[in-house]
Parts: structure tokens; sequence; C-alpha cells
């Protein structure tokens, strides 16, 4: 997508051909910094502290940070230890793992001198599938912004609410939820977005925001709190939310906030839709509300608030009084029947077993 | 309620017997600082600039502003001049025209020279009046907490979710949602209360936190999201809010994402219950979502957040991308139907016109 008119990925070749570029997404939405990564070390501490997140870019990075490893050393010891402190960063990553498996897959028989040009020739391949999954997503996902769109009076614009970032910045490029939304405003449909905030870490105001800014797409940021009032009243056409884990049955697994504004969906009439790529879908997974469990992530999330004061310089501040404790749930399960479709990259599914089943049967079969 | 042990209200007449102590409590909850207040003026701002909020409070600081202004000069220009000053701090404020009335009602007829010590006194009812009431509240809805605590094992928690802040600290003393709470706890009854942190002003991390953590009441900050979850997986034994407005029919206003805790706790069987004194109950209002016009406050309380910095300086910092635009939508409304019982201080009644009108019939009469 775009920043301020120039286009851009989260991961890119250098222009020297030996190293990688990225965002520093720990920085925005107040500095836009840019890194590169020439070694195995640089590409693990990038996921590790989280200058890139989202399940694909982590996967993309992970698998550049193979070939930064392969350029250095192509031994099968150097690949073993590459896996293994890439793996250890976001051990629960389900596209780290992928990515990881992916690329060990392509090098284990290769001779050693083939290696890192194989590296980089399956690096940049999952990050191009990634695009491609995204951009059919955005495909499927505009057709149901355009249905909208064709029953608004002139000069009304189609509102779409979303929860957290699943946009270009946690892609490769495109983003799930945010990739229908694209697609439209690329297809001139006037259209406007409620950003959630998405406490505790904000990744609505601090990266949604940002993304749709830079793009020129229209949006608000609101609280997690007004979703509901604003369905009550009619100011939201759909919902689009993206995803973590989708089980078997359609259950939602994604951030924390999610379930309450499919409750508001479902209350108010509102069509709550769920666009993802398929390898998030988890099918030995059936009942995400008992089976999945929620990590917890560490109080500092939601005691602590981090922006930019009024000298422009970075600032965190305590927001809970001293003493008092702190829960902070990472994510909850919005059960498939507070779900009007998932957007898939082959099409809009009702979220259903058999829907799933039926759009995914090389999977859905592997799974039993 | 208690600070660390020792009794506290947030409003006192202090020993000079010519001024009234508060609680500055847009300090808390990082600093604890009280103020002297001896000028109508100084009343005043305090309640402009928030030092005391809450209608209740509100109320009862405006009725000794009133008092304040008697003691410089007891003429008919004074107290007019007194009524208009203070009314125009919050002008929506409903408890802060009632108490107002009531004061001029008391004064006006009265020779000056018994204006003073009469203010004092119906300040003082006036306050009594509030911490009576919330009593009563206390009462009633301690009831609910100890039902639910007879059914748990020995050494589990009746686990009690609120949102915003509706302690002591927005009343006099006791509070409207938190009075049942901490009657219960004063009778023993082991419980745990989850404080949603409440964006976009934090009433629930800074005010309810704080007050809980100094009387000793275990809790539990939470993000706005994580009540659905918790909810979900039995967590919460039932939810207390306040609220700022009821209508006839038993619809809620409160402040925004009440509305969205009320959705989780019926799809989840959790009792939802509103704590209110009856002078918030509005029998000119029917349909709370079509009738209630919902305020919208300025964009830098979502924002901005103020915390407490490494050096333990207090410091505002910016949270949303430059550029971004905000909604700050202030309350929403709760349906009746969502709601399982209104607790009064004349005990619990389902939310409907009915209950309502049987149990206040000489305020339901006279709003016809």
């Amino acid at each position: 997508m775009k920043i301020d008119g120039k286009a851009m990925r989260t991961i890119w070749l250098e222009a020297d051909g030996a190293s990688v570029g990225i965002i520093d997404q720990t920085q925005l939405p107040h500095r836009f910094v840019t890194l590169i990564l020439t070694t195995l070390t640089d590409a693990a501490h990038a996921i590790k502290s989280m200058q890139v997140r989202g399940a694909p870019l982590i996967g993309a990075t992970a698998a550049y940070g193979v070939w930064l490893a392969m350029q250095a050393d192509a031994s099968d010891d150097s690949l073993a230890r590459a896996y293994e402190t890439l793996h250890a960063t976001r051990p629960t990553a389900i596209n780290l793992k992928w990515a990881l498996d992916e690329m060990t897959a392509v090098l284990r028989e290769r001779p050693q001198d083939e290696r890192a040009a194989a590296a980089l020739q399956r690096a940049g391949e999952i990050a191009e599938e990634d695009v491609g999954i995204n951009q059919a997503i955005g495909r499927h996902g505009s057709v149901l912004i355009e249905a909208i769109a064709a029953t608004k009076s002139k000069g009304e614009r189609v509102n779409v609410l979303t929860h957290c970032n699943a946009g270009w910045l946690a892609a490769v490029d495109w983003g799930t939820a945010l990739a229908p939304i694209y697609t439209a405003h690329e297809k001139g449909i006037a259209l406007h977005v409620y950003a959630d905030e998405t406490r505790p870490r904000n990744q609505g105001a601090s990266l949604t925001a940002w993304e749709l800014g830079r793009h020129g797409v229209p949006h608000t940021v609101i609280p997690d709190n007004t979703g509901g009032h604003l369905m009550q009243h009619g100011m939201v056409d759909l919902v689009i939310v993206g995803t973590d884990r989708v089980t078997a049955q359609g259950d939602v697994c994604n951030k924390i906030g999610t379930y309450l504004k499919a409750l508001a969906a479902a209350d108010n009439n509102v069509p709550f839709y769920v666009a993802l790529p398929s390898p998030t879908i988890d099918f030995t997974v059936i009942d995400g509300v008992r089976e999945i469990p929620i990590e917890q992530r560490g109080p500092e999330e939601v005691a602590v608030m981090t922006g930019k004061a009024a000298d422009g310089s970075i600032v965190s501040v305590q927001v809970v009084p001293d003493g008092s404790p702190v829960a902070n749930y990472a994510f909850d399960v919005t059960p498939a029947r507070l779900i009007t479709g998932l957007i898939t990259e082959r099409g809009v599914l009702t979220a259903s077993r058999d829907a799933l089943a039926k759009a995914f049967p090389e999977r859905a079969k592997s799974a039993i």
C-alpha cells in the first residue's frame, strides 16, 4: 500500500541484494523508521521485539532470516541454528513455524553452495504468496462493500468498523481485514472506517489509523467502548475483522474484544465478517470457546501507555494506581453463530464446518 | 469509605466552620490531594474543572457553594449570582440544578441574616440524604451478592464486574454501583471486583481501582475489551454498573461501553444490575435509544492519555497518529430487556415501566 503516495511493503529486498528492509513498527505511529536486517540475529531480534508483527509478516521475516543465515554459513548446523533461533522468537506463532518448515524442506537436500540462492528464491515466493492471498481476500471482500454502496444515496459513504490491526502492516501487503477496504477504495467506492483503539496494545489507534491515514482512506479512531452505540444508531454498515485462528466449525479467535463487537452486530443486524488466509484455519480444533487456551500477557501492557509527549519525545506513563492488579487476556473467541461470513482467498463462506471443509478439502482431510 | 484505614467522605465541613474540604479528583490515582473551598469561585472551579465529579457529589458541592456565597454576601443578588455561576459549570448535570433549586427554595423567603446558617443546614442535609440513599442501595444490592456467595464453595469469591466509576468518589459516600460491594465486603463476604478501565477517560482504572484498593477490596483492572471473555468462561458472577439516566421503561443511559457488557452478560446468563438513586429516573423519557441525545466530548480525551512517568511526574501523551480524526461519544443506552434488575433505595426492581411507576408513584405521576 502507499505511504503518502509512495508504494511500500512491510518487508523488501534491499538494493545491495544481500539484506532485507523492514519498517520498525514499534516506532509507529509517531515515527516512521526503516531498518536494514543483515544477519540472522537482526531478523530474530526484529520478530522478538515486534519491530515486525502479524502472522504473515512474521513468517516472511523468518524466511528471509534463514536466507541471511545461509549467506553467512550454509552448513546444516547453521540451518538448524537458524530454525531454532527464529522459532524461539515467538513460539506460538503458527505462520512462523510454517515458514521455517518450508525453508528447511527446500534447503535440506541441496548442496551448500546453492542454499543461499534457493533460500532467497523461496523467501520471495512466501512473501508473494501472502500478497496473492490477500489480494484475493480483497477482491472477494470488496464485493460485499460494493453491494452496500449500491444501496446508498449519492454522497453517502459505506461505514466499516474494524478491530485491532489486520492491515498491510500485519502482512507483506494489503492485509486481511483491510484488504477489502483498500480494494474498494481503489475501485473508487466512498467509504469510511471506524478503527477501534484496541486496548491494551492500541494496534487500532497506532497502526490501523496510521496505515489508513497514510494511504488516504477516511477513518475515525474510536474507543473500544463505542461500537455498540454506533451500531444502535445505524452508523456502521458492516464489521470486518481479522483472526489469529479459525476452528473447524468456524469459531474465530481474534484480539480481545472482538466477541463484544460481534454481539453488538448481531443485536443490531449489522453484518459481521472475518477475513482470513486459509492457513489460519485450524481443522484440529472444533469448539473455540472450550478448546482454545487464551494467552495472558504481561500487566505492563495494560498498566502503561506509550505516546508522544508535548515536546515530541516518546514517553511511557502508568495509568493504573500503584498496587492495583491487572489482567491482560490477549484474545477472545467469537462463536460461529455470530459471524455472517468468512472472507477467504477462495471466496466468502458461511462460518460452518461444512462450508470450511468444502472450500478447503485438502486441509480438512489432512487434519482428520 | 476508608483511605488506608481512615474514614473519609468526598466533601466535608472544615474545622473552621466556614469552609469546605474536598479531594482533588483530577490528581487521582497518582496523588492524593485535598483542597479547601472558601468562596463561591472556589466551588464553581471545583465543579467545572472536575476536581469533584459524579452527579450526587456535584449537587452537594453546589449546595455548599451557595453557602460559601451566603457567608460573603447574603443578598438576593448574591443568591441569584451563586445560582447562575454554579449552574453554568456543568449545565447538563441534573443533580446540580436540583440542588440549586433546593437551596434557592430554602433561602429565598428568609431574612438575609439567617441565610448563611440555613444554607449550611440544607447543604448538610443534601449530603446526608445522598449517603442515606446509597446506604439503602448498598443494603438491597448486597443481598444479591450474599445470595451468590451462598452458592460458592469454601474459599471461592464472588466476582463482580463494574464499568466506569459509580463509587464513593462519585457521591458523598458509598457510591451507587459500589455500595452493594462495600456493604457485602463489610459483612465479610469474600468478593473480587473486575474494574473496566473505561476508556476514554479511564475512570475505572484511575478512580474505581483507587478507591477499592484504598478501602481494601480485592480487585483487578481489565481493559474494556475483556469482560466478554471473562463471562464466557464463568469468571463473572454478576455485573453492577451505575447510570446517569434511567427512562420510564427502564432503559439505562450510562458510560459508553455499558451496552456491550450488557450484551455479553445476556449471552452468558450473567445477571446484569444497574444501581441508581431514584432522582436518576427520568419519567419524561420512554425509549432511551431513540430519545436520549448522546453527548460528544472533545477528541483530546481519546487522543491523549495522562499518567505517571518513570520519574514520578504526571505527563500527557498523544496515542493516535497526527491527523487521524477521533470520535468521543460519552454515553450509550442499554435497553431494559438486557437488564436483570435496578437496585434502588426502595429495593431491587425489574427494569420495566410498571415496576418503576409502582415503586416511585409520586415521581411517575408528576411527570405525566
